[in-house]
């Protein structure tokens, strides 16, 4: 039997969350080649050159749900050949949710064939799944395609319902599960905990880069990293964080996981996670495009920009402004530290 | 601009639900080519000949969810090539929701170029959809296909909550939207007055078979048809509701009604809905299966048959015991009335 | 043991539910007399002589939640006094449900020392109650009251969650439930279906005035009456719903069943149950207020009428418009069917 | 106007919440002395020496909702002059919740009079509060009894829903409103952070004991203190966290968090909230039983002992097991730390 080239150990510091850059053209219902090919091959090789540590695509603000299946293999192949010249063993997860089982495997293989490491796995989420049902179904695709990693995708509000600890007891048994992008309301407490009992050293259950500070300030080495989409907003303060903490300089983490909640306080998805999930994919591109560090375009029907909520832009664009003043922060900080140990 | 063949006009009477049929090997991970394309020609065929008065597929039972594209291809076509051939201008509507609006177009027009007069369309449900996102959507998709009639599929499982009523007022001013699977917690009362007032004569609002009296009873002429899944359990009692209802026979429709109701009451449809919707591809094939009038074989992955538990096994062959005893009872008094008119 | 005055089969016709009056004083947080029992006194004189066919006090909108223990005694009292010059055997249930069994046992023993034969009664909601805690409530209620007759009042917002229908079985066990406030969603279909096969002839379920058209017409003599909150507004058209559905003519019953259904229709309470609940006992005192019919005067804290946004407003007043024009109507249809018996 | 004797400033540490201790006749319905008066005066004093900071009584496992109001004033006389005696400025929050604002401003003035310093506050529950619903309350129930410190409590379950961050800060701009006991789903991440800017250093927001080091490890002193129900299973290692916690010690803090966390895995609380609020009166009695430490006694009805599931009964005395060895490796440690520092 194949095993993945990625383990969980192999996990540490800071997953991307980038979108799928889109041409302007994106919200037109005609139009059936919209992905920003060269923006994402930019935007990749500008994670990769600024020092994230993993990347994963197509959860729900990659758009895994309105891309066609050309246009997923067509992104999924720049990405995969981009991060491939960088670096082989670097640990990417492509996005494959989708409505069964079966398709899900065929993009898998899709995935394998052209050189992808691993896959981002939320699942299917037509009917609301039970825990025997959840566990078959990560059991099989990990089955059908032994030589895949598996980020399992964990979203409330996608996938109808948090992951009983118990299904994290058995995904931890399947070799192929590696990581979690753990949702669990972006707060560490009594779920974070047992689930972190549950899974051990063999799966990697990263949080949000928001929370991080505070599973790292008690379990330290055993969550090692996090995911992050504001990533993509500019990633130096998460790199920042990543640095301290790893270097468990817990007095510098303080200061950066404090400005960085400070940064999303205006964020509808801190304050009201089920309004934020009903406009996820247009909020996420809305405040990339303000931040300026990529390109990503308008999101595809039918989640429109012009259907979102003027309070919504508003609060987004504060964030988007807090953002960038942290990032300045950091460099004055990074600027200060070199100037001292200089 | 081109409009659909069929109009809310035309429909009238039973609307029936028939499954995928599927092959022995459709719990198969690796199998890509499990529709059984014979017995999906003679059910539809029967179906027909017995009288149902429309035809709708690919809903959750008619497992839209876990087809590959191929497949659903393949099964319309013979779906829709059947059908023409016993009446071109049978209203028909084929299931063609996916998760986003461009995909759902692409199926639309493939159906629009077999051939089929109508779809079937719940709304994408990644993300929980805000009423202007829904208005949104059937729009688009009328307007990118306007030679399709389109019965909106309303399912608050599936697609996170109620249509809220003034969506059904702004749906109602769509040409193309000609009906609606209607759920409303397959009861009649506040909301169903509301909707049916919203939408005036211009879109029928079908409720399920279970409760068409009710309706019946207060509306008449407004609600002349409603939706069976039942009738693929052998329709003859809901043919039977049709007949006598239709020719306004309150009084056996009365008999009827309580005798459909009563087959229903074991079954966990009719006791938990959300419960139901856990389980509702595999428990519609295990009734199907029961009661002999088709063969619909196995579920597809991720929703296993061995995944149902054994108490809902149970009480859904009790329904389907006492479906068949109705069956025969209606088979009687249809004797009875012939002796009498004789 | 002793039994209750009243039986399953003492109920038919209107159910009605009239508020608690206030004085003018009764939003001031100081005031601790704030019941009009004058008021109180002319309103029950007047539905009585109006003719409704039992009267049940002190659920969500008679404030069973806002009144203090006097407060509630004093209009208990008056009520009962009233009741009882009227018709001994008058079928009276007033609110007793409180937070716990001991202290509406209390209030029960009251109100069977007072003279009242019944007693409107939820359930303790601080906590979320399962099957088994519902049927040892009023198992030990019933047990240590027994004299008193129990209408179990169903209220899926204020008692968190609808009554299995298990649980309908095991109340209707017990000799002192002789009825239910039926809510359920305001609808009649599947789960009204199997309570009412679960309590058989034992317990009656009234459902609102609204629907009861629909239970009627399916169930005829099972469902002999309805509740009614409107009634307060003016009780001439649920009379006339009453007196024609018992006699039996349908078509008369259709045209006052649509009528009061199109009175709702601008009322929150028929479009959003959750958004009603949470104004339930402003929107009701302002829509008696507007209609004349009472005084009811202001409501309690915390639900002050200051609370309730400017859009309920509005539509309430629209539907106590059309209510009064309902009135006209059935009063201008008396007076013709009276010149056509004369 | 008058004003608390106690402040924000003044709580800091742990603040316990004991049951209302029940004599063992406490579930017979005809009972109306149930409270164990004795072991009350012995529970209190034996806290207070044992040294936790600060009290409150009477929320969900006190029983605010099933004690007649007789034996909730004989109970709260006796805690008040108990702790009174101990130190007339402890600070002490007994419960009044009740289902308005009147019933609750009687029982708060009966508080001030016997010499409390404190409330602790829920929402009437009867219908879900709205924000403007819940600011209007506390104001209300702080103008009538100025002189008296308010603790918030904060309990999704029994109160229909969180508390949103702008009636934090609506609250916090009421003098009289000191504290809250937090609930937030056990959990620290974006909620509590926005929620901590919104109230400033106006009120203080305490965690569950379990999952305080997160919040301490990130805002240290803005977070002084903790909640704890666990507390009264024996206390020591609570203590212990607060000790080491407010002095800095981090290290420690980690272990002693994580055996807490660890002691509470198998209890149903910190694995589904909402069944553990089913049954939460029954569980808290049932661990005090078990440790020890008081006699609780029985639960009131409806909430009866004998309606808690086996399974729960078995996963609770495993929780207890685990604290018993976690106060014993507290023990060891101190005795330790005594002789390393003789």
């Amino acid at each position: 039997m194949a095993f993945p080239r990625i383990g969980a150990s192999d996990l540490r510091g800071i997953m991307a969350y980038p979108p799928t850059p889109a041409k302007p053209n994106a919200g037109d219902i005609d139009a059936r080649d919209t992905v920003d090919l060269d923006e994402t091959e930019r935007m990749i090789k500008q994670l990769l050159q600024d020092g994230v540590d993993s990347i994963a695509t197509n959860g729900t603000l990659g758009e895994m749900a309105t891309l066609t299946l050309e246009e997923w293999k067509a992104f999924a192949s720049v990405v995969v050949e981009t991060v491939r010249a960088h670096d082989p063993d670097f640990p990417l997860f492509i996005g494959a949710t989708t409505l069964n089982t079966r398709d899900t495997i065929d993009r898998m293989r899709f995935l394998r064939d052209i050189g992808a490491p691993g896959v981002l796995l939320g699942r299917p989420m037509w009917s609301e799944m039970t825990a025997k049902t959840m566990i078959r179904f990560y059991q099989d695709v990990a089955e059908a395609v032994p030589d895949l990693a598996i980020c399992v995708y964990d979203n409330t509000a996608a996938f109808r319902g948090i992951i009983p600890t118990e299904v994290y007891e058995a995904l931890s048994r399947i070799p192929q599960v590696v990581a979690v992008k753990y949702a669990g309301g972006a707060a560490i407490g009594f779920r974070y905990h047992n689930d972190l009992q549950a899974v051990g050293d063999r799966i990697k259950l990263f949080p949000i880069e928001c929370i991080w500070f505070f599973a790292y300030s008690l379990y330290g080495e055993r969550v090692p990293g996090c995911w992050s989409t504001t990533a993509t907003c500019g990633p130096e303060p998460v790199l920042y964080l990543r640095d301290v903490l790893l270097a468990n300089d817990l007095t510098e983490g303080r200061w950066i996981a404090e400005r960085i909640l400070w940064a999303h306080e205006p964020f509808i998805v801190s304050r009201d996670f089920p309004e934020f999930a009903r406009y996820n994919i247009q909020l996420e591109r809305l405040r990339y495009e303000a931040a300026g560090y990529i390109k990503p375009g308008p999101s595809r029907p039918p989640y429109y920009m012009d259907l979102l909520p003027e309070q919504h832009v508003e609060s987004t664009l504060e964030h988007v402004r807090r953002w960038q003043q942290v990032r300045q922060e950091v460099a004055e900080r990074l600027k200060a530290r070199a100037a001292t140990t200089a």
